[in-house]
């Protein structure tokens, strides 16, 4: 029987109801393929500020850095949004992903035909759309060093971050893209804005060098500015995309509220080697924590991700994607995606309905 | 009578086809409220490093400099999209834009409701968006030093820009804004990313402590990625937003997407004094330029705002902006915004159409 490890962070929010209930997917669809979890749980966020003071402790980082994958739930909640800089719940998972080392993050979207009447888009603008978007997540302006605040030559206060990337920062990211694209539809749309930023040029440059180990994959380039608006105005065009740490956090973010559920979407982030990192891109939603109104196939599709990008379960991760279609397909629904005609349910009830169909 | 100098840059692709049809809707509007206009035509972009070798020759920011208006057509096009960065088109553009020092440039993205199927929103999403983006023009990423390509401690190849505002930039755009936004619904959002980044963190305290100098006017903070979603999600929830350089390049084209007809959006790029400078929000199109199919709208429209932000000539600007309704209420449609059951027409009877009606 193989047997993983995984450490659950269940957060802050409706973070800790979604886990539990993807636990319990995990756990199932793992048994039913042979193969068994140990699940530790820690703490991290807002939780981890409360109880230790510092929003990701050195045990919960040491811990899911000894483990085969890593499950989070969502950080952060009004109570801590005016702590200073280090003692905010986002500064742990920027922590936790660097420390992890998981540089590439996977953001799907997707409109599922069973909800594509939740896009704002016209129907068959939505229809079909399926893109996933590769982010570079641990470089970028969001790591460049130097940052902080300054005074200027005229003696005013400044504030300044540094975009920048190196030769194998980039291709490392682009790898990975490339061989998802492969996995896809075979096209990758790299993004950037090299007509302005060197951190752009350098980035177009190797993208476009590494373009010949991939001869079956056709490569686009564009500029984030047009990008938004291709997104919006025929986002079908698009299949695989990849781009830097900010424009990606963008993008993925623009690229999933495409499909009007943004309660449905999961990611994996994942590195070189060691454990991976899956989360639900829906936030901590505090206005709804503890009221068992959370949609949790997030993060139950968040598991599979973890299955097949973390621990090459396939079989697993199909079966737990399965599941979730067919409980759609059931028509059970939670408050965000309801629609007339469906079946109204909570965080629980919606969990309880998906393990029926494991 | 009053009298005006305003530099024509025609500049590339569809440039001079719209602006010579907008230059005779202004001659034509001022004339009816006594203004007489001197224009000068300059060369830039791609037409000038053809003539000249240089994006921005040094004749054509003194012309524009010593003018009271500057109306740009657009710039670039595929034979120079490989020229080194100070061989490009773009930099003209921004070398234009820090010489006059405009700073402040307004894009309007609104719904009209003679073309609100060109949206690829649902229309009960779409119907009444009306948003005026105010972006930071002359600092931030674009301008920041250092910037270059350079080596790190591992020998390799780095690309680096780097992201700075001080109190004052932010100071002085934030005052455009509020005061955009006292003449429009009295809301304005400013859109960072200051959970994560020490520029958007000082952009946000002076945002915050401007506030009480508009007491009439409510201000929100929203983080870029969560904007990106919510431009999808609910367009009508925006006023105005103020916001950096790089957010506004892609949330300025996000939003003019949501009306489904870029080709009718004008801008604006104004600063403490001097000349503004006026253009379309599209590109060059160099696929159909010269082939009389470009919408002049979106430059006759940027007339409009030269008028009323370059001029101060509110009655001339209604006039213009009159017209173009006028003209959309007889049918008139260009290629880009053309539908069953209304007249399809070029960029010059488009422009004669407007004429009439000015
Ligand atoms: C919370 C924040 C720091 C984070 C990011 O910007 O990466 C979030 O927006 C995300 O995309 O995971
Ligand atoms: C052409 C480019 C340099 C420019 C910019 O990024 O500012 C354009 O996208 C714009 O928005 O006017």
């Amino acid at each position: 029987k193989r047997s993983y490890n995984v450490t659950l962070l269940p957060g802050d929010g409706i973070g800790p109801e979604v886990v539990a209930v993807a636990k319990d997917v995990l756990s199932l669809a793992g048994a039913l393929e042979g193969v068994e979890f140990r699940f530790q749980e820690k703490l991290m966020g807002g939780a981890a500020l409360d109880a230790y003071g510092v929003p990701l402790p050195e045990e919960t980082l040491t811990a899911a850095q000894a483990s085969d994958a890593v499950l989070l739930g969502a950080i952060g909640g009004y109570k801590w949004d005016n702590n200073e800089k280090h003692l905010k719940p986002e500064t742990g998972l920027l922590q936790i992903r660097a420390g992890l080392g998981v540089f590439a993050n996977l953001r799907p979207a997707a409109v599922l035909p069973q909800l594509v009447d939740a896009s704002t888009l016209k129907k068959e603008v939505a229809e079909g759309v399926d893109i996933m978007v590769v982010r570079e997540l641990t470089g970028g302006i969001y790591f460049g060093q130097p940052r902080g605040f300054g005074t200027n030559n005229k003696g005013e206060n400044t504030g300044f971050n540094t975009e920048v990337y190196s030769a194998s920062e980039v291709d490392r990211i682009a790898r990975v893209a490339f061989e998802v694209a492969r996995k896809r539809r075979g096209k990758l749309c790299s993004v950037d804005k090299a007509n302005v930023l060197e951190a752009s040029m350098l980035w177009r440059k190797r993208v476009t060098s590494l373009a010949s180990e991939f001869p079956d994959i056709e490569l686009s380039h564009m500029y984030v500015d047009n990008a938004a608006m291709q997104l919006i105005r025929n986002p079908k065009q698009f299949d695989t995309i990849v781009t830097n740490n900010i424009f990606g956090d963008i993008l993925s973010d623009e690229a999933s509220m495409l499909t009007g559920s943004i309660g449905m979407l999961p990611s994996a982030s994942v590195g070189e080697s060691g454990p991976g990192l899956f989360e639900p891109i829906h936030g901590s939603a505090p206005d709804i924590a503890g009221q068992d109104k959370a949609n949790p196939l997030a993060t139950i599709l968040s598991t599979a991700m973890l299955l097949r990008y973390g621990l090459g379960e396939e079989n697993a991760a199909k079966r737990v994607e399965a599941a979730v279609t067919e409980t759609l397909n059931n028509g059970f629904r939670t408050g965000d995606i309801y629609s007339p005609g469906t079946t109204l349910v909570g965080c629980k009830r919606m969990g309880e309905e998906v393990l029926k169909t494991v």
